[in-house]
């Protein structure tokens, strides 16, 4: 059985479905092709939804309508592979090496959505108690720039469904399954401050010319203090406090700020308020950071000018239940209020992305946590993720359903990087732990 | 005479004498021994100086070592001529329109330093009252590279004088003539902040990562506060005052908010104290400017990362008697006690300039007043300058004389930009002004 599995992944990791460069558009349609076929073996109609650049993958299997419907996500595009003087292997020739499997795309997504695959495969050999469908897109490595359409278009048939399966996230480390419950969200903006037509001669104008940069760093610092706390009014609002398990299940997940340092190659930990624990910071707190800032003359040695114009791309990551439009409004409006008078000012909204927060009362974490501690033998802890899925959210507002998010990746995958693998110990134990799953999933 | 005044001009702006070119150094070379001519003409010894890129011209003419010697500084080397699809006549062919001389160099410094030779060679027609020097260099528009090493090399012998002569400045506006009693210093600063090794995911580490850029605009918010104030420790301890006198001449210089903002394209006046008038903060006050600043993602659109660096070029214009490297100490040491403690900070130090300020209770500066009076039918004020001139308050502290900055340019002259062009009127007036001044000089 687990030959069989490891040939189906084996073979769909042989595919380069590269989806942001146009050179590897019949590699895309050969993934999708290689799903149909996958999906049709395995009894299932099989459609595809067209998309802005590359079609979704709709599969579905309606064994009686009256059972419970599962809706399971996933996606069948791949990251670039460069710098690809820096893989050991070939990142299209998938290679075995201590039970890890190393190729592009192993961990992100092929190695989880064909986890999900061959799970419902053999659920569906022996079982005829729920009905099945697959939704696998081609744009989430470009943005999921099709997810809102497709939500829209299909949430009150296609999609319909019962509850929503994603596994494209990780484990905290080998052996210690989790579940995430929550996504955070995102509001990106761009300031853009002109003060002059020109750039200036500081001594001819020094004292008398508004500075941009200099007025753009005063609204960074009032954005957020030198302690992290934002004060932008009403930013806290809405933030959803954690329960007392979620907030004990973060704890078990808790890392050391050596670890954390460790992971990301930081000279020192920052960034969020000292009063929460790191995973609090990371996963239920909001964020403001600048992820961009450019005025001025930035080259070699130095240049006497005032510059004419400065500009700052500034996000923030948000968690339930902010709401990413009413933070933009709030956001103009502070900054605007806090902006010297004297210089120009344009604020752009790059993109939203809703947070996202699992129903954890609902009954189906308990059996999914039960699925996953029989399979690897530990109990199953409730984490965060840090980053915003943008498929998921959306849907789930769109359908109303509970999203499971059940991810088997690990930080050292090098997901997006060089010598991406994928843990083949969790690979079978993850077709395993949902296997249980379907077998015991009661609505 | 006239037509021998503008014949000497002519000749010497056709030589396209661009120091920081090198398919140009046959044409400094030529400038060189252009002046190396009419000095001789004069009677003068004539040496050339060596400096790092270009020889400086230095001429004397010592009639009796018993009688007063002036030096007069100048430079012959000019700005680029580009872009030059916006000029309407040829840089290197002078043209005459409205009594205004086009040419690269008009003003900037060929004009002003062919002025100071024509009236010395008027003067020494007639009189023997004198002994002249000149020290014409051509390395200013690369940033005098070798004024420290010519000023300490020469200050004994070759630079000894009574007073010095500068003209490379401005008068308010035609028909106002001026003295410049002030120059500005300098320190050149750059800020390097560094928190990781690499860009982060901004989901991943958002909140438990420190952003370099968030913390290096709250080091720049820190150093000036919104009312343009600087809060380095003991910035403004050695500024000096201004005099009734030096008040009054500044508000009679003063121009309005509007004037100041269509001169340099503002969208609003800025920068400075305002219990200060906009003279005395463009001459008289210190400031604090971001040259640049650069950090993360700054292309088109949005990248969710967490910068590992940010960094940022500050200046101050320093005024008298600031000094340029206790100001950088106590930048350094505030910069460091005011940056979070997560980061790496780097500070550089890319150049210094000191500020200077003449003695303007010597009477050379009636002695000019009056003669600038008689040639320009109106009363002189004195005038700061928000610049710098390297050489001056180098040369000024080597030798120990008065300076008298004594400018015939015009704000509108276009300066280091296309269609350079400088009045022909301030040439003979100014001519007329020198040959006063000389005739009825006495120290």
């Amino acid at each position: 059985m687990q030959d069989q599995y490891l040939e189906y992944l084996t073979r769909f990791l042989r595919i380069p479905s590269i989806s942001t460069q146009d050179e590897h558009l019949e590699d895309m349609s050969q993934a999708r092709t290689f799903l149909k076929d996958v999906f049709e073996e395995m009894g299932f109609d099989v459609q595809m939804l067209p998309a802005k650049r590359h079609s979704a993958v709709f599969a579905s299997k309606i064994i009686n309508p009256e059972n419970p419907t599962v809706l399971i996500y996933g996606h069948y595009d791949v990251q670039p592979a460069d710098p690809l003087e820096q893989w050991h292997t070939s990142p299209f020739e998938p290679v075995i090496q201590n039970n890890f499997i190393y190729a592009r795309g192993a961990t992100d997504n092929k190695g989880q959505i064909m986890l999900n695959i061959m799970a419902v495969k053999t659920f569906l050999e022996e079982n005829k108690t729920l009905n099945f469908k697959f939704i696998v897109e081609g744009e989430e490595e470009i943005g999921s720039i099709s997810v809102a359409d497709l939500a829209q278009k299909y949430s009150k048939d296609l999609f319909a469904c019962d509850y929503l399966i994603v596994s494209d996230s990780e484990m905290p480390h080998l052996g210690q399954p989790a579940i995430d419950i929550s996504l955070r969200g995102l509001v990106y903006t761009e300031i853009v401050v002109t003060a002059a037509q020109q750039d200036l001669h500081s001594g001819q104008f020094g004292g008398v010319a508004e500075n941009p940069a200099n007025a753009l760093a005063h609204v960074i610092a009032k954005l957020k203090d030198d302690k992290n706390h934002v004060h932008i009014p009403n930013f806290y609002d809405d933030v959803v406090t954690l329960t007392a398990e979620e907030k004990d299940d973060y704890q078990k997940a808790e890392i050391s700020e050596k670890e954390l340092a460790d992971e990301g190659k930081l000279l020192g930990v920052g960034g969020g308020e000292e009063k929460y624990s790191l995973n609090e910071r990371r996963w239920s707190q909001p964020t403001l950071d600048v992820n961009g800032i450019v005025s001025g003359y930035t080259g070699e040695g130095s240049k006497t000018i005032i510059p004419a114009k400065a500009s700052a791309k500034i996000s923030m990551r948000l968690v339930p239940n902010q709401d990413p439009e009413k933070i933009y409004k709030d956001f103009c409006d502070f900054v605007k209020s806090i902006t010297s008078q004297n210089v120009q000012i344009e604020i752009i909204n790059h993109s939203n992305a809703l947070p996202y927060k699992s129903p954890t009362d609902h009954p189906v974490f308990e059996t999914m946590k039960k699925a996953l501690k029989k399979s690897f033998g530990k109990n199953a802890i409730f984490q965060g993720v840090g980053g915003s899925i943008g498929f998921v959210p959306v849907l789930a507002n769109a359908i109303h359903v509970p999203v499971l998010m059940v991810g088997f990746g690990l930080p050292t995958d090098n997901t997006h990087s060089p010598n991406e693998h994928f843990s083949l110990e969790n690979y079978f134990k993850g077709i395993k732990a949902m296997l249980e799953f379907y077998k015991h999933v009661r609505i």
